[in-house]
């Protein structure tokens, strides 16, 4: 049985050295870096989404399916301020699917491919007797702002976070989230941003891929956490906060006067969040207002488990 | 009911016009091409690869399957005559997989990136309660040498093709084919290719989309055709070396001088045969020695059917 696909990722990172001048950005941030003789980063990510584990077609209509297979894409390109340029999209189908259904599930790539300027270039359709699988892979460039990696988090920075966090699956939010790419790119062209991340598997574990790949610690403030009204009515709100995932929101870190003046002069409307403080060594908890402190535990989604 | 990817795809790419600054290849190519903002053309594919589809994994290795799923688009590359730069693979694991069988597919993945020095810089895995999908896309560049297309194909241009065709299903040479991106580089430099595609589909299927790119007939002769062992020995050799799929070898045009100039001083090792002819009008057919004629009817494999 597989443990978990972070073991396997590790192991994966381990079987080759990548030539930096080659990968400038190797795996372990939300996109890898090509450095295509003299043309500049290319950034690439791919994500497979699945029926069952990522959305479910018993709910989830085609059209909303097809928007978030791109939106979880154009959100990986948000985690790196990168500027998306065009997107492929690979659509194992169910064979018992109308042309209908196929039509509606690329209306919804269209969907997500035009708000954000990122066409749609591409693809492969293939049928199957088995359930829905689409993957997409976006190609974005770093446009005039210096990609913002997972590895630049610095003890003493502020934690940020934007938007609200929790209930994403309950509210049906993960159907139609805004990627925050515009967000990003205002934010990386306001304040030097240190370490950036999309809140796709939770807090808990993202802001822990951070640490991991910055070699730091945190602590996070678990007053100030923004709630969604779905995580402040759920039975465990910080919980929600924390592990539900599929936020698609972004958590930075960068000098706390950085944060101050974000804070003060935002160059975005969506709510910006001080949640916390990036530490030395490598522990990660949770402060509350009474100065008790818990181990902050990754509990995101994790596909394996 | 689906009746064909084809009507799909065709049905996609009515929905958008692409800017051809941005998008110079739009789809319909082996890859499409960007061109990101003064740093050249990148080009792109991408290939979800399907258990009980494209291979199965009862008979198949981890190892094979992860060969091919990077080899078939490895072979896009040298479709496009371009240079590999990258390649990402996302998969959907059967959940009941061991770590093993994982690490396996790996291997795969990597004997076809180290063979052709195509590192893999990303990836994405989750499992789940389904068969094996896995996808990848892979990123290449002109680098020197000006991508090939399927449109450029004239009247009057020879038909060739590399090695030989039919009974790749059968003989288990889809799991292992050598991607033949050194051979069309090399054979595009020799010569002035005006269109090329690589064989996934069978000859029949993948000349007709030439055809159909480039506004052209063909003529293919029949007696001419190389045919592999596996081929020779079928039941209908002709038809093995036609519609049977999974060749991975080059179809390109180019003009009958430089036909006869390839086949006099080849460029590369691998056999190169002039099979047919290209024809004005848009009829394409069989020419048998006899004078006889047959329609060239596309009998590949389509997925749908």
């Amino acid at each position: 049985m597989l443990k978990s696909e972070t073991s396997l990722i590790a192991w994966i990172r381990q079987q080759r050295t990548l030539d930096p001048a080659a990968v400038p950005i190797p795996p372990g941030d939300d996109m890898a870096g090509l450095n295509l003789a003299g043309q500049g980063l290319v950034l690439v990510t791919t994500d497979i989404r699945l029926d069952g584990v990522h959305f479910r077609t018993d709910s989830a209509s085609p059209r909303q399916i097809g928007y978030k297979a791109v939106a979880v894409s154009l959100s990986d390109a948000a985690a790196m301020a990168s500027q998306p340029r065009g997107v492929v999209v690979a659509v194992a189908l169910p064979r018992d699917w109308s042309m209908e259904q196929a039509r509606e599930l690329t209306q919804g790539l269209l969907d997500a491919a035009d708000a954000y300027d990122c066409p749609l270039v591409g693809g492969d359709v293939t049928s199957w007797g088995q359930p829905l699988a689409i993957n997409a892979t976006l190609i974005s460039t770093e446009s005039g702002i210096a990609a913002v990696r997972r590895n630049g988090a610095k003890s003493g920075d502020a934690i940020m976070v934007t938007g609200e966090l929790g209930g994403s699956l309950a509210s049906g939010r993960h159907l139609t989230f805004p990627p925050r790419v515009r967000e990003a790119r205002a934010i990386a062209a306001a304040a030097n941003l240190h370490a950036m991340i999309d809140i796709s598997d939770g807090l808990s574990t993202d802001l822990g891929n951070i640490c991991d790949e910055s070699g730091v610690g945190a602590s996070v403030y678990a007053d100030r956490l923004p709630l969604t009204a779905t995580a402040k009515t759920s039975a465990d709100p910080l919980a929600a906060a924390l592990n539900d995932g599929e936020d698609f929101e972004l958590c930075f870190t960068c000098s706390p006067e950085d944060a101050e003046r974000l804070l003060r002069d935002p160059p975005v409307a969506v709510r910006l969040t001080w949640i916390g403080a990036v530490t030395a060594g490598c522990e990660r908890f949770l402060a509350f207002p009474d100065g008790r402190r818990e181990p902050l535990v990754p509990r995101g989604f994790e596909h394996f488990r």
